[in-house]
């Protein structure tokens, strides 16, 4: 049996499936892992539609059980990976939950917080992005194309 | 009997009300309510303390409540009354949620969306602040007295 190796990757297309499972419930597809000391804690996928809640973001529900199974408010010592870059409200809130990583897949031209002049992630959060890039947005575009047909 | 005058004061008080149980609870003392046809639809106070849950903001719970009444995403008829002006992350919820009117009290100088050098709300927003900010600002303060000591 070969030995896992736990790189971004290897953790990006966790949440590539969780980004599958929006796909299937006809939702944004977009998906989130939390991982603390090379474990998964927490999975989210976009779940807008199916609550009827415009706050039902993947990384949303991914703070909420991930702090859930910690028992504590603060992720300083975990790593967040989403298939599309935070927006302005997943962005807050990664920095309420001081999390250590952040690694994002493709880049959110609209709504992405990186389009902010100012840094709204805590100050100690390091940010990689680019991971599994092509997948990640891939699916994001056939969801909309098949939307449009 | 005397007939409700429905004023931003009227609302403001009873998201006070809420900031109270917040306080009670040994939470920041925040509170909020969101308003549809002069009507209360949701009520949320702070509770990060309460869920171990960063992202447990009063606004956050108040718009997934109002969304849950309204069986809809957004809530671009509705008002929401929140004692302090919301955080980056809260802005953003709001944003999706596209709410037709913020109305707060106290300014936060700290971590109020307004700092930021670009508005981050939906552009259809209205907001109207200073309602009630001495109330809802000595509740804060008060909060804190107390904790230091």
């Amino acid at each position: 049996m070969s030995e896992i190796i736990f790189t971004d990757e290897y953790f990006m297309k966790e949440a590539l499936k969780e980004a599958h499972k929006a796909f299937d419930a006809k939702e944004v597809p977009i998906g989130a892992v939390i991982v603390s000391n090379n474990k998964i804690i927490a999975r989210g996928h976009n779940l807008t539609e199916t609550l009827n809640d415009p706050t039902a973001h993947a990384e949303m529900q991914a703070f909420t059980a991930a702090t859930e199974y910690l028992g504590a408010k603060y992720l300083n010592d975990c790593v967040l990976y989403v298939t599309l870059e935070p927006c302005t409200m997943c962005a807050g809130a990664a920095y309420w939950s001081q999390i250590g990583k952040i690694v994002f897949a493709a880049t959110d031209e609209k709504r992405g917080y990186q389009k902010l002049k100012t840094n709204i992630l805590h100050p100690k959060t390091e940010v990689v992005s680019g991971v599994l890039e092509n997948e990640c947005s891939i699916l994001i575009k056939d969801f909309f194309k098949a939307k449009r047909m």
